[in-house]
Order: C-alpha cells, then sequence, then structure tokens
C-alpha cells in the first residue's frame, strides 16, 4: 500500500518526461524553485552529487596542468561591450548593478554571465613575454543568465559552472588545448557519469559569442532529445586583439596570443537523471552517486538488536565505500525501499534475521532491480564488483540507447517524418551553409548539434535541404 | 646582487607594516586589484591556499553532521527588509541589481550580502514538523559589500566565504551549536593555520545584525591590531518570526524555530600572511601550504644530470608530501631561494653535485631560515618531521607573541598609552555598558574585541572608564 502510494506521486516517464523530470528532482530531494524567478536552491542531496562531479573534474583539470584561481563577479559594461560579436550574444541575458548602497554607479556592472571580458582584462597585464605563457587556469563559479523560460539544473538564471580561460603562444597549441579539454569532458561524462557523447565542432551559426571555433559534447536524454553538455571554445585572436593581449616572443617580435576557454556546468545534473532514471525514480551512476549502498535493515522488536548490530558490522566492514544505514524506526522497510530508489542509490543491502542465521545478506540493483544473495562474509568484495558492474551497465545500457535511436537519413521526407515519429539523433548530410540549416530548424525545429570528429560515414552524400553535395555528416536533433 | 635586488623590493615589515602586506601578496603571487573598484582577482597560488583552508574546514564541517547546499545570489528587497536590525545594518552596503537584459525589474534585487533573508525565506517552506528538525547546512559563496576602503584579503567588494545555516527545535541546542561551530573555527585556526586566537562574545554594540549572541574568535595581527578571523550567531528566534519558521511539536503545539548562522572567509588568508610572514615574505604553515617542500638544485653544465637525477628521484620518494621540483634553468639557485621564501615554502631541499657525494642533502626551514644536513636515505622521515615540527613551532611562536602582547590593564591612562604605544590585546574590566564602549572607542580607536569564554582574571576590577565595580574582564584591540 505504501509502496504505491510512495510512486504513485511520480508522473510516468514515458508519458510525461518534463513532469516526471521535475517530479524526480523534488522528490528525490534535488533542488527546487524559490520564489525568485528562476533561480534555483540546490539542495544537499543535489549538491554532494554535484560536489562528486566537481571533484572529478578538477581532478582531471589538475591533472591536465590547470590552476584554480577566482576572478570578479562583475564586468563594467565597458569591458563587457569590448568585443562586439561576445557583447551581442550576452547583453539580452546580462542582469546589471546600477546601485551600490545609496548611490548610483557610473558605470553599470554586469553580473558575470561568462568572465572572457573580465578574465582577458586581467591577462593583458600578466601577459609580456613568451615566457608568461601558457597560462592554464580554471574558475569554479556562479553566473547568472537572464532567462525567459527556466528548467530546473538545464536552464535557471543563476547557475554553477567552470570555465577555463587558457593563453597560448600559438594557434596550434590553442587548438590543441581546445581539444584536450573536450576531451577531458568526454571522459568526464563517460567515465565517471556513464554518459555517451558525441564529441565535434558546432556550426559557425552555434558557435560561442567572440569565439573561432566552438566543440561541444553532445549526450542524448531518455525523451530522445539532445543536451550540450559542455563546450570548448578556441578564441583564436578575437579576445587577444581586443583586450590587448601581447607578447614579446623568443623572435623578439611582438604579437597577440590564442586564447581558449571551456565549461562545463550544473546542467549536467540535468543529463544524469534525464539519461539513467526510470518510473522509480533516479538512477546514479556509483562513482558519482552520494550513497553507492544502503542497508536497510528488517526486523520485528525482538530481533532489533540482533539485526541492528549486525547491519552495524557490515557498515563497518564496507569502510571506504560510501554506505549508510537506514535504521529510521518510524518508516516500514517498504517504505524505505522505495525512498532509496526514488534517490537512486545503486545498491541496496537487505538484512533480516532469517538472512543473518544463514550468514546472507540480500543485494538489490537499483538498475536492473535484480536480487542476489550474498555471504555476509564476502560483502565487502560482492559489493565493490556489483558498483563496478553497475556503472558500467549503466554506460552500456545509454550507449545502447543511443545506437537505437541514431537514425541515417539522406532524405529531407524521411528526416521530418523521423524527427516527428522517433526523435533522437539523426546523422545526415549538410552542404555547410547556414541559410540551409536556418531552414531546417525553422521546419523541423531540429538543429544541427555538432560535426562529428569522428568521421560517421564514407563518401559524399546530398544536402538534406539544398540537394548540393558534400561529404559533411553531421548530427541533428531537437535540443534542450 | 640578484638576492638583494630581490628582497629588496618589500618594504620592511617592521618600518611599514601595510606596504609590507600588500608588496606580499603582489610579489608571491596571491591576489591583486583589478579595474574593479574594491574587487580582487585571486591568484593561482593564493587560491591553493584558500583551497588547502576550505578543505580543512569542509571536512571539520561535515564531520560535525553538516551538509552543503547551494541558494541564490539574489535576495529581493521586500525580503532583505523583512527583519528591521538586519536590513539597517547591511542596506549601506548592497549591490542592487535593476535590470535584466533590457527590461527594468520590478523589484530590486540585492547581490547577497550574507544570505539569512533568502535561506530562512526557504526554510520557512521547508520545517513543517518536528521531525524536519535539526537542518545542519552550509554554503561555500561569493557575497559582496559595497565597501568604502578596501583591503587585499581583509575587506574586499566581493569574497569568498562559507556561511553555515542551521534550524533547531530548542534554544539549547541553537547556543549548543553556535558554540560548536565557534570550536571549530578556533580548531581549525589553531591547528590548520598555526594562529592562536581567543574566542569570546562580542559585545551588543558589535553583534551581527539581527542575532541574539555574537561570538568571535580574535587573531593578534604582525603589527599588534586584532582581526575577526570568525564569527559564530545564535539568532534566536529574530529571523523565524519575521520569516514564519514554525513546526508543530511533538507536544503538538506549533513553535517558532531557533537559529544560527556563522563564517570564515577569504579574510583568513589576510591572517596567516600578518601573524607568520617576515621581511623575507611569506610564510604559511606546512598544512595548508600550497608547496609544503621545494627542491632546488645546484649544478653547472657538466653536473646538469647527475644532480638532476637525484633531485628527481627524491622528489618521487616523498610521495605524499606537496613536493615541488625547481627545475628552472634561466634562473640562479640564489635567485630561486629568494623566490621561494618569498613565497613561503615551509622547508627548501637543496641538492649539489658534492651534497650527492656524500650522499646528504641541506634542508632549510623557512621559519627559522636554519640550514639542517640530512642522509639522503633518510630524507623521507627528516622532511616529514620537520614539516611537523615547523607547523608546531609556528603556533608555539605566535601563541608566544600573543601573550607577549597582552596587556593587562586596570586604569584608563594606562590604557591610553598601552594602546598608543605597546598595540595588542588588552585586557581590562568594564562595566558591561554600550556608552562606555563607545567613548573608549571614540577616544583610544580601541574595540570590544570579545569577552572572553575562558575566564582571564579573578574577582572584580572598575570600569577602565566610569569606574562602576564589575567581573567583566573583556579584551580590547584596534582592530583591521
Amino acid at each position: 500500500m505504501v509502496e504505491k502510494e510512495f510512486v504513485k506521486d511520480i508522473p510516468s516517464k514515458s508519458e510525461d518526461f518534463s513532469a516526471w523530470y521535475t517530479a524526480v528532482i523534488r522528490k528525490a530531494g534535488l533542488a527546487d524553485y524559490t520564489s525568485l524567478k528562476g533561480c534555483m536552491v540546490i539542495k544537499p542531496y543535489g549538491f554532494a552529487l554535484w560536489e562528486n562531479v566537481r571533484n572529478a573534474l578538477d581532478k582531471r583539470i589538475k591533472e591536465t596542468g590547470h590552476q584554480n584561481a577566482y576572478f570578479p563577479l562583475f564586468i563594467p559594461e565597458s569591458l563587457l561591450k569590448k568585443e562586439a560579436e561576445h557583447v551581442e550574444g550576452f547583453a539580452p541575458e546580462v542582469a546589471w548593478v546600477t546601485h551600490g548602497g545609496k548611490e548610483e554607479l557610473e558605470e553599470r556592472l554586469a553580473v558575470r554571465p561568462t568572465s572572457e571580458a573580465i578574465i582577458c582584462s586581467i591577462y593583458s597585464k600578466w601577459v609580456r613575454s613568451y615566457r608568461d605563457l601558457p597560462i592554464l587556469i580554471n574558475q569554479w563559479a556562479n553566473v547568472v543568465r537572464w532567462e525567459k523560460v527556466t528548467r530546473l539544473f538545464l536552464r535557471t538564471t543563476e547557475f554553477l559552472w567552470q570555465e577555463g580561460h587558457t593563453v597560448h603562444r600559438t594557434k596550434e597549441e590553442a587548438q590543441e588545448e581546445t581539444l584536450r579539454m573536450l576531451n577531458v569532458y568526454k571522459d568526464l561524462l563517460e567515465t565517471e557519469l556513464a554518459i555517451p557523447v558525441i564529441s565535434g565542432q558546432k556550426t559557425e551559426r552555434e558557435k560561442f559569442a567572440g569565439a573561432l571555433k566552438t566543440y561541444s559534447i553532445e549526450a542524448l536524454m531518455g525523451d530522445g532529445k539532445a543536451l550540450q553538455a559542455g563546450t570548448s571554445h578556441n578564441l583564436g585572436q578575437h579576445f587577444a586583439k581586443v583586450f590587448d593581449i601581447k607578447f614579446l616572443d623568443e623572435d623578439q617580435k611582438e604579437k597577440y596570443a590564442w586564447q581558449t576557454s571551456w565549461g562545463v556546468s550544473t546542467r549536467l545534473i540535468g543529463a544524469i537523471i534525464m539519461v539513467h532514471g526510470d518510473d522509480y525514480g533516479l538512477i546514479l551512476p556509483p562513482k558519482i552517486a552520494p550513497i553507492q549502498s544502503v542497508i536497510v535493515p528488517i526486523f520485528k522488536k525482538n530481533t532489533k538488536e540482533f539485526v541492528l548490530s549486525k547491519a552495524r558490522e557490515i557498515k563497518d566492514v564496507l569502510k571506504g565505500i560510501r554506505v549508510e544505514l537506514d535504521d529510521r524506526e518510524e518508516y516500514t522497510p517498504g517504505w524505505k525501499f522505495n525512498e532509496w530508489e526514488l534517490k537512486g542509490v545503486p545498491l541496496r543491502i537487505e538484512i533480516g534475521p532469517r538472512d543473518i542465521e544463514k550468514g546472507n545478506v540480500v543485494l538489490v540493483r537499483r538498475d536492473t532491480r535484480k536480487k542476489v544473495v550474498s555471504p555476509i562474509a564476502e560483502v565487502k568484495n560482492r559489493v565493490g564488483e556489483l558498483l563496478d558492474i553497475i556503472q558500467n551497465d549503466l554506460f552500456l545500457k545509454a550507449r545502447r540507447f543511443v545506437e537505437d535511436n541514431t537514425h541515417y537519413v539522406e532524405d529531407y521526407g524521411k528526416f521530418k517524418k523521423t524527427i516527428e515519429e522517433k526523435k533522437g539523433f539523426i546523422i545526415a548530410p549538410w552542404c555547410g551553409s547556414s541559410e540551409c540549416e536556418e531552414k531546417i530548424k525553422e521546419e523541423t525545429k531540429a538543429t544541427i548539434r555538432n560535426i562529428p570528429l569522428a568521421k560517421v560515414k564514407e563518401g559524399r552524400g546530398k544536402c538534406i535541404y539544398c540537394g548540393k553535395e558534400t561529404d559533411l555528416y553531421v548530427y541533428f536533433a531537437r535540443a534542450y
């Protein structure tokens, strides 16, 4: 009875994906909206998940030679306006500070929507000689973009992210860095979040405001829509020229520096939910789950101490694994099973008096909901193995989903039908023109997600819109 | 020659403390001002130091049962104005957002100067029953206070901090929590930062805007001025009543909750510099130093590979210690010695061809600048031991400084003379009235730092200002 009550409160994933998404976030205690338009509070369970993602990425950022730093939240309007494309891209979304205390400011300050402008203005003072290069800096920060339509984790007025900002001596080094960090993101998502991604280059129309080239990783959500999960920009010399970042090279010539920037955000939490979750709630990959395994003791009054003391023993044995013992007495085991499933804990350990007598516990996988019996003496190894298996299986399942929902289409009629009926990724030939891209978007709401780095098809085809010959096969999808 | 050049650039600590402070921060690469009034950039070395402080504190915050979360940056004006004392305290320092994109907002938004108002408005929705309590949440965040006079790390328009916000069922629990976190701060400073502090209660005049009671830890800087290094507030029911945080207690009665808040900030970096540094620059306590030990190889052309390969071996042996090998060839060893001293690296390892032949390295302590020879075979143990000794000695030295600069005074004439000539802490009897406190501040610039929790003097004395009998002995000082 209780079980049904509890689960009934979540809309079905297949019937109403959007309502399911919001319900899962709120009921699992990840986040919630506040009275402030488009601003969310990230609750402790959601923040612990973000901390695990952040730590896994921070480690990779440092291992690739970057250091963290912190730059001002505010950007004077004049700085933001220096790079024309950049301000055009971001001005409509900027929150402006106009007063400090009772005084009106002489110049308005933008609350950073991204930090290229403020950071470049500072870098221009740091860079003098080729010996000062490269600068490899990352910042973990909050940013604000005044969005009209918001959705928890995916698009909020304020969000948390990291933004790398690097400066290089040569064009080649900047390009190498751009792709290196794209790969770091791909590795983070696939290894830790169990989310397969497509790496590729954004079209001119979709690139970052002020960049030379933008690359992205694109993931496929459970409803067949794509999500841009991370971007890495080769900024060329655009910002260096505007912000005067010059250096004296070894050949004694003064040159403009080459730059990159790259970022991922709390949007990744949205991706985790939408890729792995099911009708019972969240399913978290073990590597980033705040709680990897939960022990639910099953007892009556007369077996309470017997069961609890064994449960505590098992908890101690599992040191090194993020494990919790749910010894609350005001809830039934059934209620607890549902709650921990909703919260996506990868592995549940059930232990009752009869299990103990047989020297066993019952292990229940969250992803498959299958039970296996394990001898208590082997519980540490079995839990460790199962967590590895779950991590791997989640990735394989997600990859199979992408494969099953990636369609090769060479004909515009079929393209329209596919995007409407099947959703998912469509790989199709495209001539390279922004006009065709724009028309396709207008007519089908599908956008080019990226031009994949890995060749997906040999030979040449004809642009699905204009019919011109091309060897560009690109990923289309409707996207968040 | 080079050595002198380099060091000469820092003003003497004893002659011009303030100029010394700023020069050390900039030359050691901790931080710098930006073109934005009062806003600083925390550079990689400074940020790595902050990360170590943050991690040490975060661990303690979690060990005492708290979880991290994240709340919105913006606070609607109407929310901030709900608690009268609170808004009066903070309104003059608030940066106001008035526009989102091109549109003027219906209500101005404060960029958080502290988050009580926004968090309480959210907690009021979370708290229904005594079962929802306690709420033990912490947030790491940036905050903005529009300051007129700023100084790197000590007082900047934007700074980084953590703010704990807890909700409790009873008055006693809230008071316990307030003191628990004050103790956590004391332990952080004394154990990790090697900074002795005085724990005590703030006077009515100096307490947090909206609090019932404020407690602080106060540290003594190298120039004899005090620094408030952390505060913990018992908020009583002030905010609960204003923001309607009520719960149904076990006795079926509806009650207002009891709250606390507590915080420390990047100001701690300023304390580390001012407590430990000397004329050669920073001195960092080993536990939080980004680099605990630096290996400086000394070689000529013909001994280069011989020395470098041994230096690399030693670096490998020192795994687990944060060690760096400075193998740059464009700088002389002397230049490197100075640079790493300036940066406050606790232990330098010098290694040259003759040392190697004898099977030795030279270890140089940053704090005492004394050299000891260590057999290479024992280098790991010796370095570990020395880092522990340095950590301990730094604390003892700082504690001795506090003892030497703490004066018991029972007479106002002597008080004025002491504060002018000797500086430091003055312990003196005070009647408890805000009038005397205010007058003393006007006449001497000394403020009551706190009323110490640990009794500092037996018996009764007479208020140094009005002569009234009292058993309150309090800490006075001029402060940052």
